[in-house]
Order: structure tokens, then C-alpha cells, then sequence
């Protein structure tokens, strides 16, 4: 089991690429950004457990008090930070980091309880209600705090602290007597036991995370051989009928993906971001008992379909994930209109981001480019989209299309700011994505999933190998690589992924009955002593491509590479109504504009490619009319920039992303 | 200000007719089966008081006590009972009438009030949650009920106590101290009051009316200066956060139509009966009070501004409304999906009945074929595919397209029966939805909107006029009229309508310059007293039509006349996708056959209109592909069938109203 948030530390970006330059402004800008917003907002020094005016404000989202998830907030900024400082340090930040981590270690309880709200604000009410607050959730973020902690650290400051609050759980909660039979309502620790367990090899941890994820949906859990939520709801006094606002009926547990144990679970349901996150953690189960043990073969058939109805029936072009706002999460199947006017589209930042660690943890139960294409389209597009160019401004739901009431804009902090530190961290150990590895005795093989200008350094016995890859990717699809081995000689092996979206691929030199397996380029070690430098090539060009059409979308979407497009009206002052009418002629020539500013990227220039504007005049007090009366006419040139890249460059806020075809 | 329930008495359906045989089966078939679903359902014998067992069930929608709406069944029954009791006297029917009146008198309290519920299972909090309760509804229900018995048994045995009732009511709500600022959360009692002050003139029940509509959603009501239903919720001890299962969120108060006050409403809201029944209450208002004064130019423009947001961005092919279950309502502008599993469609058959009731209030209001033509596709779709054939059996919610977790079937009852009471009422009356007149000294205008054989015979001073016309409508667009006077000349004028869906149409003899406004051709006295048989001849041909791109349905629809078709398993035993994948060439040959089983109607046939099924196999495991390979082949016939016969003839409930197009 490889962690990315442990193995990023043997990458190293070359300066001034892509990814380089997108990890200095988050070292740089974001971390104190985002940190001038943690002291602003009251979160920076909330561990030292004073009462704060908004404490006492009504939750936005019923029942969830406002700073509930602050514990989580504080501990992915230090995630982030610690995975940052790495690259150089910086006083103030180590400063800040250090002040927190002191704040967190004294407002610790005796017996290693360690929670803002439960300690403030609700005394005496710790465990009572894990199926809305976020407790568990957030000793999951301080768990994996203290590991980025403890790798850049290299000592105990936090990670003790936690490893008590741990204990604390461990015997909190199982199935023994005098034990909560019970589970978060947002997972989160079970992957992070699971990432702890890595490190301590202490069998609570692996068990606790267990416990979690197979007590999870039990309907006749604990001595009282019922749901547990309702056995908690039914203590604290509640009605059944006092809905959290996510809820649309009583006892939507699906919200949770605690509806049926999740071996029963046939489609992804609920809430997104809890959804991967726990996701994640069984993939994480599965690795660890290996595929074939008991636990494997129970769990690993329910990933597979999961992620089938996920990918092939509520994903968006971008990657992105749930339709339905109101519980931030899934519809029904090949529900996914481009925006609120059109019925909803959520997208959550975090929830892309679950996808990317989910893709990455089914890459190491069973390597297949599938996996890696997602996780690089979520990259590129649905995460990166979640921040702006000068690290400081972010989105929380990143829609395909935007409407008067739902503009295409950034903002600076959020009253639930889970999606901006998550960004941050994801950054920090991005390099843990680019590659995976395994290590036996002289030799080691490395799966490239994802092409950028870096290199792996690997220790392997008393040797030093060296993967190198040097590219102008996403906008150029050639990568060269060099491997390099100090010291004694290593058996190599690589596996190149060939991304899913290439309609074509060329090495140099060519190997002889090149191996493809699972869409990945073999490269033995035998061919790799003889070639040492060599290059891959998967051309880009401008595509247009189409959603299913039970989708009911009638739109195309152009792409290159792995990069998703949009329409912004900056490029097209003309435009008044979120290009919501603007006919797309799919056929129109397509031509590439390598440009600077604000950034450097690759615009796509569809000549006379806005085919006129959607006349549904026939229609105009009626339910129906006879034709479809689609009046084609004023050919203009449309502008395409990446998703990514939208809400950067100033408009009225105006974007789409699939426009509409005849 | 002509009420349909009381002007229907002077039309009489030819024998053998399309609408004499469906109002045939009601009288002989349907009266009688919802008389035994009363009988057997503890209904009937409700108002004896006595505790029923069901009383003691958890509500099926929170908080509504399923037996809520009973007061109401039983009065829409007895509506209807009266109305067809016209036609045929039935002695069965006669004594149920009878004794339920006599159950209704003696559940009276002694006070007037008259509610099931709060007099057996909650006594003592009557009017303690307009909100939710249906108990004004309820008693709106009676009043209807009281009116049509009036009518036909012409005496007061069930209007004298409720006029009791009303009393009541009309010193308990209103603005003056000690009364209640409260108006009902499902509208009724307002087009009731209304129709009874026609009949007594007794303005304290056109200002109880009044009062309800005027005061409905105002911000601040009452001497508290609040919300009303915020007022009581807070008095019933009830927190924010218990919502009814129809409340999205809290305070969702567009559910009823009072989030805000009724002329500031801009796009029709909520649960699409109450606003049906709401708005036809207004237009009553405005018309009894006239378009001119001072409240129909208050009114009046809200009208126009609803119904054409409803009409445009709301309303299906078949005349149904509102596409989301949660809150029997409408949706987003444009939100139209088919089915459940494409997100949704309610379309319930009491809706399409109240769009019926406003039709037929704003060509009151104003002469324009427009609402005719919705009038009319309501009757022969969204209301009339909600009973059987055989008259015993009956749809709720009317889908578009059939999924196997919602199929086309029809049920013999509900336990929310607000709908097979409310079709055979409307088919008691239907007769005043035909025409309307008005008469002045020794001359009459006569309206004619739909077209049936059938005759109205009018009372105009001292003489008989009679319009007569004769047709297979729906089936044959020819309309053979007569008009003639018994007794001294009378000065006739008739207008008909020209329907919107006639691409062509033809008057023989034809008049010379023929006059038509708004949609209405009109009929002079002196062109009459040449012409008194005429013929008018609509052609009738299959159509094919779409819905407003913007619904982004891909789709076309049959339509022939008035009518909407639908495609059906039973004609197509090779169908078992629900024809979500079948698509459609619109450009296929229509062809016409008529048919006498299992009741006379005209089939079309689209020769090779199955073009092929849709192929999504590009997309298999994928978000997007790169074109449509949306393979055509295995071209099939087509047979459509009008959408109000599914479900009638066998087969497995898979049934579709849009076909996909390409």
C-alpha cells in the first residue's frame, strides 16, 4: 500500500512547469491566503476553545452548526502547509503550523478528546450525534494532519496527541459492550486510520476503520438490533419528521451511503464527497487484505459497480460529480443538466477531488488507464477549476453552465470552506498522483499515470534510479523521459499509461511488439538498459465529443487532450444569455491559438463556429409547435478556453461548457 | 358570472356520442364503484364520527392524516352524484345522496362546524394548522357539494347547514379582532364562497373569498405583523425544521402559493392543484368584480403573467403540469422531463382538471380560442386518460413515458382519492364547458369552445333557443349545427372557435368577410337567420410536434385533432425498454385507421416509424464519446394510440408519449 501523501516526497517538479507554477502560487499566495482567512474567520485560534460570536448563529445547513467543520478546516491548511514547506520553507507559515499544533495539543481533554464544538459549545454531548456533525469526520483530518506532519516534522508534536484521541475511539466505538455501535455520517477516519495504520501498524487502527466501513448501513446494528442513526436520533429526542436540510424524507440514509450495508449498495447514491471518501477507504480495506482475501472478494465487486454507474451514468464531461444540490450529491441515473436553470449540476471541488483519490486507489488494486484518464480529467479540469490563477479566489460548485442566478465566479473563503484547503493539500502532494512503485529487493517497476515535467527519485537497496519526464503537457502531447540509475544496477521496469482520449501514440525509439496491457506501454528492463532516453507522443487535437444521449443533453463539448473546454463572455461581448442559445456547429474548423496571457494555454478558435442562436419564437405561448424551426443564421467565431481557466479573466460571469448542437 | 356546475343543466349530449358514453359509464358504472370504495374504506359512514381503525396510521404525507381529505371524497362524490342524477335517475344513488346528507346534518356541531377529523380524532384544535390540514378545503368541497344538491333536489336539506357552516366561517376569519388572519394552505373554499355568493348574494361570502385571496402570503399579517403560517406553526409548538414531507426546506411557503402575496407572484409555484384552484378563485374575483375595477386591475395581470409562464415553461404535450413528485408541482422553467427516471413528471389528473376550471374562467374573463385550446387538450388527455374505459379504474400521477419502477396502470382507488371523484364530477358538469352565453332581453350570444353532438337549450323570455351541432369529434373534424327559436324571435349571436391546432378550416355556407377575433369566428343574427344549419369543417390530420427546445427533449409527438398519442407494449410485443431507446422518423408516412375496439377511435400508424433503437454502446464505461453513432436501423411500424386509451387493452404497462428523434 502506497500513500500519494507519502510518496510525493521523491518527486520533484521542474521549475516552471505547469504543475510547478501552480504549486509555487499555492505556497506562496494560497497557504497565506488562506491563512489571513483562517485568523479572519475565527478558525486559527478557535483550538483555543474560547466562545466566538458565531458560534451562536443559526446553522445555514440545518442541523450543522456553521463552524462545525472548522477542527477540519485548520487541519487540512496544516496538511497543505507541511506538504509545501517542503518545497521551501517559509518562517512564516512553519510559524503559523507550529501556534496551531500547540493550540491542538492543549485543547486536548485528559482522556484525549479533541473537538472545537463538542468542547465549546456543547459540552457533555461528544458522540451523540454522528450521523449529521462532522466529529469523526474531523478527527479524520487531524489524523491525517499530524501524518503530513509528522513526514516533514519528523517528529511526534502532533501525531501524539492524535494516536491518544485515537485510543479514545478505539475504544469508543465497536461492537463490544459499552461500545457505540455507530459510524460517521461523513467518512473521512476510516481512510485516515487506514493511511495511520500504514505507519503504526497498530491492528486498532486497521480494525477501527474496518469496524466503520462494514458496520456501516447495518439495519440491525448494535445490541438493539436496529439502525443505528435511528437509535441516536431516537436519544437525542428527536422527531422523525425534523429534517436535516439534505434530507428530502425522513431517514434518507442514503444521503450518507448508509442506507443497506454498502456490499448491498447497487448505485452511487447521496452525498458526493462522502461517497469517494468512503470509497476510497474500501478501496484502501481491499488493497490492504489484498483482492483475494475474504475482504477483498466481499468489496471488491461493489467498487467495481459503483464506479460503473458513477463514471458511466452522474459524471460530467469535467469529472465532476452530482446534479442535485439540495444534498449535494447524485440524481438518477444520466441525470446531469449543465446548470441550475436546466434542473442543477453541483460539481463540488471536494467531490472531484474524492474521485482523484478513489482513481488512484483502484489504480493500485488493479492497474488499468481507465482509472489514471479519470483521475487526470478531474485534475486538469473539475480540481483545478476550483481556484483561480492567483491562488486566492476559489469555487465550491462548478457548474457546466452558468445562469443569471448562478454566476461563473470565484470567491475568496467559504462559511463551509472544506473545498479551498482541500485544494491546497491536493497540490501539495500532487506528485504522489503522477506515478506508482513498487520496490523488491535490486529491482522496481513504475507506472506512469499522468505526464508533466518531473522526476522520481527512488532509493532502492543502495542504488538511486531516476525517472525523468520533461514535457509541455497538457498543450503538448510529447513527453521525453530519461532513466538513470546511481550506484548498482536496478531491474527497471516501466509502464507507460497511453491515455484513453489518444486517438494515436508513437515511441521512439519503437520497441519490438510493444506490450499494451490495460492501456498501459509495458517497457521492459531489458529495453530500458538499451534505451535510457526515449519519447512518447500522444498528439493532441481539438475534439468534439457527446455526452450519452439519455443525458437528454442535445450538446457537444470540445476537448483536447485531457483539457474540457468552455465559452466565456469575455471572448464574446455579443453574448447575453449564458451562450444558453448559441447553436454549435460540430463540423466547424477547429483551430489552436497558443497564447500567454493570463496564463500560458492553448485556445481553440471554432471558425464561424457559432452557428446562430436558438429561435424557439414558434413556441412563444404555446406548449408545442409542429417544427423544430431552429433558425440557423449569423456564423460567428466562437472562443474556446479551458474550464479551468474560466471566471479568471474578467466577463459578467457568463460560461458554458457543452453547447448546443442541431 | 356563468359557473359550468350550474349551466351544464341546459345541455343535453346526443345518445351514442363520444362524451355521452363516457358520461354513461360514469353514471351506471363509476358512481356506483366509488359508492362501494367509500363503502368499504370507511369513507361512507364517516360522518356518523365514529372512531375508524385508519385514523390510528402514521401519515403516508407527513403530517397529513391519510383520512384528511375524506370529508372531501365524500363531497365530490355527492357532487357528482347530483349532477349525473340529471341524466338518469338512479334510486341506489338517490338513497346514498341521501343518507350522507342526513349523516353530514347530524355530524354538525351545534355551532356549525363540520369537519371528520377534528370532530373524532383531534377535537378541540380545529383551525390550528391552515398550513397543512385540509379542513377549509374540506369544507370548500362541501359547499360544491351543497350547490350541486340544491341544484338538483332543489332544496336546502344540505346548503342550510352549510350555510351554517359558513356563518361560521365568516366570523372566524378575517381581519377584526378576535378573528383569524389565516387563509387555507390548500385552496378551494375561495372558488366555493364565490360560487355560493352567486347564488345568495350574501356579501360576507364574497369578502370571506376575499379576504382568503387578498390576504394570502402577505409578510406581514395580522396584528403580529407576520407570516400567518409562521404565527401558527409557532402556536401549534411546532420547530422550523419539522417539515411536511412536501417542504424542500423550511418555510417553503411557494408549496401553497404564499410565499409572497398573490400579485407579486411571477412564475407559478408549488403544488399545481392549489395553484389551479387558487387562480380560478382570481378569476372569478376579477370577473365578478370586472376586469375594470379596481381588483380586476389588480388581478388580472397576475393572471395573464402565471398563466403564460405556465403555459410556455410548465405545462406538457398532454396538458398535465407540474414534474416534481416531491411537491405535486412545478419545476424550473422548462424542468419537463417524461418520466421518473429522467427526473420526473406528476402531471396529476386533478391538476389538469383545475387547468380545465382557469381555462374555462379566463375565456369568461376574456373570449380567446387559446384557452379553448388548452381547455380542450386537457379534457381529451391529462383528464380523461385518468379513468378507464369500464369507468372503474383510474390514474393519479400521468407520466409522459412509462419506467419499470413507475408503469402506465391504472388503480381502482387511492388513499388520497382526491382524483376519480374529481374526473366524475367534471364529467357530471362537462356539459357547461361546451359553451357559454349570455343573455340579454330578447337576444343571446352563444360561445360555442368545444365541439360534441350535443344541444343547448336556452331560456331567453318567453322563448326556446336551441343550438344544436352534431359530429364524431374527436375523431372528425366536421361540425353539423341548427339553431332554432321556439316562440317569439330571439336576436342570436354565436361565436365559435376556430382551433389552434387547425392548419385550415371551412364554414358552409361561408359566410361573406367572415369575422374573426381572438380565435372566435363570429356569427352574426342576421348571417343566422339565413343560415340555421351550418357546417364547420377543422380537418383533423396527424401531426407531428415538439416540445421547446429549451426542455431539452430530443423528442416528437403524434397529435391528431385535440388529440395526443402514445405508444404502447400491447401494440408492440418487441418493446421492452419502455421505447426510451426506439427513435423516431418524424418524416415517416401517418396513417389513419379507424378502430371500434375496445372503443371507437382513430389509430395512426407510422409506416416504418421505429427508424431503429438508440445505440449507446460508444459510451459504455464512458463519460463521452466522440459522436453520436447513434445507429439506424431495423426499421418497424409505429402504432399510436390516443394517450387517454393506455392501459386499457393489456400489456405490460411500457408505454411513451415523446419518441427521440434524431
Amino acid at each position: 500500500m502506497e500513500y500519494p501523501q507519502e510518496s510525493f516526497v521523491a518527486t520533484t517538479f521542474a521549475p516552471g512547469s505547469f504543475w510547478a507554477r501552480r504549486r509555487e502560487v499555492v505556497r506562496s499566495q494560497t497557504l497565506r491566503h488562506q491563512l489571513q482567512m483562517l485568523k479572519q474567520t475565527g478558525r486559527y485560534d478557535a483550538f483555543k476553545l474560547k466562545w466566538h460570536p458565531s458560534y451562536a448563529e443559526p446553522p445555514t445547513i440545518y442541523p450543522i452548526p456553521n463552524h462545525q467543520f472548522w477542527d477540519s478546516d485548520v487541519a487540512k491548511w496544516i496538511e497543505g502547509a507541511c506538504h509545501l514547506l517542503m518545497d521551501h520553507f517559509d518562517a512564516e507559515i512553519d510559524a503559523a503550523v507550529k501556534e496551531l499544533v500547540q493550540m491542538i495539543r492543549e485543547a486536548q481533554h485528559p482522556d484525549g478528546y479533541l473537538n472545537i464544538h463538542y468542547s465549546v459549545v456543547e459540552p457533555g454531548k461528544r458522540f451523540t450525534n454522528l450521523r449529521d456533525m462532522h466529529e469523526l469526520y474531523n478527527a479524520g483530518h487531524l489524523i491525517e494532519a499530524a501524518l503530513a506532519h509528522h513526514i516533514y516534522y519528523k517528529h511526534d508534536g502532533l501525531l501524539s496527541p492524535i494516536l491518544k484521541y485515537v485510543d479514545l475511539l478505539a475504544a469508543t466505538f465497536g461492537d463490544q459492550d459499552g461500545q457505540i455501535p455507530g459510524y460517521p455520517g461523513h467518512p473521512e477516519i476510516e481512510l485516515a486510520l487506514l493511511r495511520l495504520y500504514k505507519v503504526t501498524a497498530d491492528p486498532k487502527h486497521l480494525l477501527l476503520a474496518r469496524f466503520f466501513i462494514e458496520e456501516r448501513g447495518n439495519p440491525k446494528g448494535g445490541k438493539e438490533k436496529r439502525h443505528y442513526y435511528d437509535v441516536e436520533a431516537e436519544a437525542r429526542g428527536e422527531k422523525k419528521h425534523d429534517l436535516p436540510m439534505y434530507f428530502p424524507a425522513a431517514r434518507s440514509f442514503w444521503y450518507q451511503q448508509a442506507h443497506v450495508p454498502i456490499v448491498e449498495q447497487e448505485t452511487i447514491e447521496g452525498h458526493s464527497v462522502r461517497a469517494m471518501y468512503l470509497l476510497t477507504a474500501v478501496a484502501d480495506l481491499v488493497q490492504i487484505y489484498q483482492p483475494a482475501s475474504e475482504i477483498g472478494a466481499k468489496f471488491l465487486p461493489t467498487l467495481h459497480i459503483l464506479w460503473a454507474n458513477m463514471i458511466e451514468k452522474k459524471t460530467y464531461v469535467t469529472g465532476g460529480i452530482g446534479a442535485m444540490k439540495k444534498w449535494e450529491g447524485f440524481g438518477v441515473d444520466y441525470f446531469l443538466p449543465q446548470g441550475t436553470d436546466e434542473g442543477g449540476c453541483y460539481a463540488e471541488t471536494c467531490a472531484a477531488i474524492g474521485v482523484m483519490m478513489l482513481a488512484e486507489r483502484m489504480l493500485q488494486v488493479e492497474l488499468n488507464s481507465h482509472y489514471a484518464d479519470i483521475m487526470e480529467l478531474c485534475m486538469y479540469n473539475a480540481v483545478l477549476t476550483g481556484m483561480s490563477l492567483d491562488g486566492k479566489a476559489f469555487t465550491y460548485v462548478n457548474q457546466l453552465a452558468s445562469s443569471d442566478q448562478d454566476l461563473s465566479q470565484r470567491h475568496e473563503w467559504f462559511e463551509c470552506a472544506c473545498c479551498p484547503p482541500n485544494v491546497t493539500r491536493t497540490l501539495g502532494f500532487l506528485g504522489g498522483y503522477l506515478w506508482s512503485h513498487s520496490i523488491s529487493h535490486q529491482s522496481v517497476v513504475v507506472n506512469v499515470h499522468l505526464y508533466t515535467s518531473a522526476t522520481l527519485d527512488l532509493q532502492v537497496c543502495d542504488s538511486t534510479v531516476k525517472v525523468t519526464q520533461k514535457t509541455d503537457w497538457p498543450w503538448n502531447g510529447d513527453v521525453e523521459f530519461e532513466v538513470d540509475t546511481e550506484g548498482p544496477s536496478v531491474d527497471l521496469e516501466l509502464r507507460l499509461r497511453i491515455p484513453g482520449w489518444a486517438t494515436s501514440w508513437e515511441m521512439t525509439p519503437r520497441p519490438n511488439d510493444p506490450l499494451i496491457k490495460d492501456g498501459y506501454l509495458f517497457l521492459s528492463t531489458e529495453w530500458l538498459q538499451n534505451n535510457s532516453r526515449f519519447r512518447l507522443s500522444c498528439p493532441m487535437k481539438p475534439r468534439v465529443v457527446r455526452p450519452n444521449p439519455l443525458t437528454m443533453q442535445p450538446v457537444a463539448y470540445v476537448t483536447r487532450g485531457p483539457i474540457v473546454y468552455c465559452v466565456e463572455d469575455v471572448d464574446h461581448p455579443w453574448e447575453d444569455h449564458h451562450f444558453k442559445r448559441t447553436i454549435f456547429d460540430p463540423n466547424a474548423s477547429l483551430r489552436e491559438e497558443l497564447r500567454t496571457e493570463p496564463d500560458c494555454f492553448v485556445a481553440i478558435i471554432a471558425e464561424n463556429g457559432a452557428a446562430g442562436e436558438l429561435d424557439t419564437s414558434s413556441w412563444e405561448g404555446q406548449i408545442v409547435a409542429p417544427s423544430k424551426n431552429e433558425a440557423v443564421s449569423n456564423f460567428r467565431d466562437l472562443c474556446f478556453v479551458p474550464y479551468y481557466l474560466r471566471a479568471n479573466r474578467g466577463g459578467r460571469g457568463q460560461m458554458r461548457v457543452g453547447l448546443r448542437v442541431l
